[in-house]
């Protein structure tokens, strides 16, 4: 156990541009009503915000642009000054450049300096993997605040030029599923009156010989990229796997914590889809509690998602409330979750 | 600071292939002898290690192959068995996909699972990034071992269809300059005799309203990555720079640590090249100290780098001895260091 309860005083999140609905997408891809219907029933996301312009293909904010602006919000919330941020993570899967590393240019822009910097590498679990490590260096007892912030763009691989009547729906799934964004929250050692203990939070590498469900490539300027697939996910696994881990991770956290599914208040169930976070609901099954999910409006914007959740949760939830945040990487299985209690 | 002094137990290393000197090089792209002297001359490197097979184009390591024979190297010599591992942490500019991280494919291979896996996006300071993080994970009291990884496989921006010829002396550099590579160390919270303590590590974003010293760019199936340049260095910062913070971090490590210069009896210098590092080790001026560059013969492998100079410190270093290690990254300028004192 981590000694000292951590506390975050604040989230704050950033969404390129407005929603985009189906029907928006549909008109760009010219897809019919029909298709349009299906994503509503069967993805149950209703709009997402991307990074790139549909029309004319820009892409009008890097992860840069949004983790800055997220982690201003969270700043501005907690009334904490850049300069007193001691420490600084990001979680991504979609680094804007491999060098300089997106949170060094983040930090430059936000004027912080002189700290330790980490930037890890990693799928939906990034965000609760750069709060795990955010909170067990403030433990250490050498510093005071951290920022922790998660977010992806998947710009790079939103090729608006593909015929989508001639996807397989494996590969249809995905120009409907994601969205872009980020999200950051404010850390601190001081418990502050209106912030929230971290208790517990679980963070474990559990893909011992499973293949990975999820594979997202890069290309370097020596290959030729073109007909190769970058994208590729095992919806199979995912949609088997997920609501199972996610039930254990809210289990371990229960028990290790000595809490009852009834004491928890507020739910931040992983948000992969409405539908299949609809169906993760269903097997967590704590019915007392207040589901927090935004993926819907959205999209799942990967790592930026658990820092949205955690702004909603921590505006809603009263003196004395708990809540349980899971998050689930299905790209080499990484089991995520943290408990919050409200001071 | 952290509280108990955390132990190298081992480290490993593995280099792709056979070495490649600078005649090959010049064979391979149609170069003349005066090139390869003037290779020999500026730049001091003499041979490195590739992934890609010169003749065939073809990539024969990944960053996951080569990382894992070292953790295996590094595992052996430590007499650790992989099921011992608590915590798993790779640094790397160039992981083999944006999804899974790396680092869990290597845990995967080595059996490694339901621990706390990380991998950082870092230049040239991410090998001394994962020690830092492992040893800081490790003092917290609840891990006893932990897998410290760094390394670059390059083959995705090394352009064998170029003419050097044709390019600037700043981008012929980068052919000559870099190799490929991975090394590891395992870390433990126990002193045994033959290990070597940790007492101090330097980590710190010092990027502020600096410019980046280098970028290196990734790219996605929607962009038309030809014609774009994907490396760039502003090789006169890096000159200026590199020297000046490196003997900022041996000045910080000696003072923190009460230490005289005379007492460092091995030197780990930054390794760009071995004429870079040449000039940054009269800088340091260190002069009782012996110097351990491996840069001449492996080429500049990046996150590989620190943990190839430790191991071969680790081999020759006896009881009571001290040594400095030292890592600049200019890609948004991160001043890294570590302390050994050997048991």
């Amino acid at each position: 156990m981590v000694a000292p309860d951590i506390h975050v005083l604040s989230a704050g999140s950033a969404l390129p541009g407005p929603p985009i609905d189906n029907a928006a997408l549909a008109r760009r891809f010219g897809m019919d009503r029909l298709w349009v219907e299906w994503v509503d029933t069967f993805i149950g996301t209703r709009t997402r915000h991307l990074a790139v312009d549909l029309d004319s293909g820009e892409v009008r904010y890097s992860l840069a642009d949004l983790a800055e602006s997220a982690a201003r919000h969270a700043l501005t919330t907690a009334s904490v000054d850049p300069g007193e941020v001691d420490v600084i993570v990001l979680g991504t899967a979609t680094p804007d450049k491999l060098m300089p590393a997106t949170v060094n240019v983040v930090a430059d822009r936000l004027g912080i300096d002189e700290v330790q910097s980490y930037q890890l590498q990693s799928g939906c679990a990034g965000a609760v993997q750069a709060l795990d490590v955010g909170r067990r260096l403030l433990a250490s007892g050498e510093h005071r605040v951290a920022l922790v912030l998660g977010g992806d763009v998947c710009a790079k691989h939103f090729d608006l030029g593909v015929d989508l009547a001639e996807l397989k729906p494996s590969e249809l799934v995905n120009v409907v599923l994601f969205g872009d964004g980020a999200g950051a929250a404010v850390l601190t050692t001081e418990p502050v009156p209106g912030s929230a203990a971290i208790p517990r939070v679980v963070n474990r590498l559990v893909g011992l010989d499973r293949a990975p469900g999820q594979v997202l490539e890069w290309f370097g300027p020596a290959e030729r990229p073109s007909g190769r697939v970058a994208v590729q996910e095992d919806y199979k696994a995912i949609e088997t796997s997920v609501p199972t881990m996610a039930a254990e991770v809210l289990k371990e956290l229960l028990d290790d914590l000595g809490w009852q599914s009834g004491d928890v208040d507020y739910l931040l169930p992983p948000q992969l889809s409405g539908t299949m976070t609809a169906r993760i609901v269903e097997v967590l099954r704590t019915p007392g509690a207040k589901e927090v999910t935004r993926v819907r409006e959205t999209g799942n914007n990967g790592n930026a998602m658990p820092f949205l959740q955690l702004e909603q949760a921590l505006a809603d939830m009263v003196s004395g409330d708990r809540a349980i945040g899971i998050a689930v990487e299905s790209s080499k299985w990484i089991k995520a979750g943290f408990a919050l209690e409200k001071l």
